[in-house]
């Protein structure tokens, strides 16, 4: 229809918890209550027809459970996150038994969102690692003080990671206060970089208050950081795109908060909202949990979202996958093996236990080296 | 202990879907995870003590469940909603089976977040209603002009209803645009609030990107407005707050998104998320799903978000509960007399569905007017 050029609507795939009979009404019920939020027979057929979901389809997946793809119009999903997200899982996130399993996203609207302003080729050049795995650790714990921090960053350089993160408990706290930390971590990982001929990333933690969040992201890049780290659930979504839209620095999202919608039954799965949505709204890397660590997202989840990150998505870049949550620095090089090497495995307990930083971290660069 | 005087630590008790026997492992684990985010093993004593969590009991509930309580040091905690939505909920999210039940909130805590600007004698001083229940909807749907919005919300207004506000899938869409809507629907009410000498409140929805969230806010005050409406889950908990602090509006929060977190073995239980902690961030009103609405609350849980909203808290000034999603006009008194009058019932599609949207708002306020 002239009014609705072919992929301008945003196509949702959803996992119903009833059986196919009833799937058609439910399916029909989602597409109006996420949308004009009242029952088809109070919402004028033509304003309906141009504003509300439509049901696409309908179709039994076992016994007890059925599947529905429905599309909404352009102009109700509009171009920017915060109503996307309501037009996505807002309102139904209180109705059970209602999953997110696909998504199919208008060229259009990724490219309103933007995406990565980086992406992975963007994190290679920020770090000059052009073939290999990147390997990233976090520093941490937190009441270590800034001066303490600065020495495992400078270590853990040293040794020779990519990536130095912060611990993403650590905030404004008086043990380290956030821009003594931050000056002093970036000071410590260029100092180890320039002697070791490498560029290492320390990527400050700037979850903040709403009116400090940008001024932490600035006080970053003047410090020198290239990229930081931010928990989107925590700052809103749209505060990653702002942030990469006022400063330009590369962006790991952290996945704090978001496993609660990562049910069997209810939810969004993890390649729709930490893949698609995170890349979508500006994360060059994602950090996730990865398989048989101490969270438990499936081989099978860990596989898809590296795909729904790296893949094809209209005109974004590719986003870094970034396993991480017990990681056994000694099984480095099968995890990379497995994921392939457009993937940073973000270690942290396993090196902590070795005793020696840099030593841990050398090591740890030498498994995964010449794996390309 | 002199470093930990009475109540400054903040206690988390949790419901963990293991047995008891296994439980204090669990309960030990989270403790760690949510802080210093290492093994026990990994960190030093000294250090752990003065930051991470403690295990303060552990109890059998059932053969396969158990309950724990974790106390959080304060400077681990620190007084800021992003910082502490990392402690409560957010490595955990990601490990099912760990569901938090109740919170001690130490004084000084909720002091330093504030708390609701207006709470309920606030909202009652700005609508002019002293005793009686408020009564409130939703302009809807989307798609609608700003004329036909406004002519709404005037009916609305001119039958009596105390607060009429936006729905939450109005943003700033073509079809209504938000500062033509906003200045619209604020004169349409205000105007109607003269004739019945009143002071009925319009809402806007003001959940926007982060770069506009606070024009718009102000863009509300400027116009007239008296209170807004946000999807604080969208646009980060902590905007919430930061709107409350620099305009002084009235907020009414909106659950979109949040209902993730409320499964029956993993999450952070209604009157906890939309009770204390959206209470704490400057929600004066919360909207909620009605039990034996379209959404699946229990009536049990109602009460208890009613109890956590209008409860002591600290410092904290009481916030309305908004009950909403389907309530059936004709069942009004009902309610009224089962929440009590503190209380604004949030009704949509049972007022449209009468046709007359004065006549329709009259009948309610009829209905509830004696009732205190």
């Amino acid at each position: 229809m002239s009014t609705d050029p072919q992929g301008a609507r945003l196509r949702i795939h959803y996992r119903l918890a009833v059986p196919v009979a009833q799937a058609g009404a439910l399916a029909r019920a989602i597409a109006f209550e996420q949308t004009v939020e009242l029952p088809p027979a109070l919402v004028d057929p033509a304003l309906a027809q141009r504003f509300a979901g439509r049901v696409e389809g309908v179709e039994a997946a076992g016994a007890r459970a059925a599947r529905a793809v429905i599309s909404y119009p352009a102009q109700t999903v509009g171009t920017e996150l915060p109503q996307l997200l309501s037009v996505l899982y807002g309102n139904i996130s209180l109705q059970p038994g209602i999953r997110i399993e696909h998504v199919d996203w208008p060229s259009a609207l990724l490219a309103a969102l933007g995406g990565p302003g980086h992406g992975i080729a963007g994190l290679r050049a920020l770090t000059g690692v052009p073939g290999r795995a990147l390997l990233a650790t976090a520093l941490k714990p937190v009441g270590l003080g800034a001066r303490e921090l600065a020495d495992l960053a400078y270590a853990f350089a040293r040794g020779g990671l990519d990536i130095i993160k912060d611990d993403h408990g650590l905030a404004d706290q008086p043990s380290a206060p956030f821009e003594q930390r931050v000056a002093r971590c970036q000071e410590a990982v260029a100092r180890a970089g320039a002697l070791t001929a490498s560029q290492p990333l320390y990527v400050p933690h700037i979850t903040a208050p709403f009116d400090a969040l940008m001024r932490r992201a600035e006080f970053a890049r003047a410090a020198g950081c290239r990229a930081v780290l931010m928990v989107p659930w925590i700052t809103g979504l749209d505060a990653m795109r702002a942030v990469r839209d006022a400063t330009g620095l590369a962006i790991v999202a952290h996945p704090g908060l978001t496993g609660a919608y990562f049910g069997p039954r209810s939810g969004v799965c993890p390649p729709v909202l930490l893949g698609d949505v995170y890349r979508a709204a500006g994360a060059d890397a994602v950090i996730y949990p990865n398989t048989g660590g101490r969270f438990d997202f499936s081989a099978r989840t860990c596989v898809a979202l590296n795909d729904h990150l790296r893949g094809p998505l209209g005109p974004l870049r590719p986003a870094l996958p970034m396993p991480a949550g017990g990681i056994d620095a000694a099984r480095a090089s099968h995890w990379v093996r497995r994921y392939g090497p457009d993937t940073a495995l973000l270690i942290g307990a396993s090196l902590y236990s070795q005793g020696d930083p840099q030593a841990a971290a050398a090591a740890l660069r030498a498994a995964v080296e010449h794996i390309t």
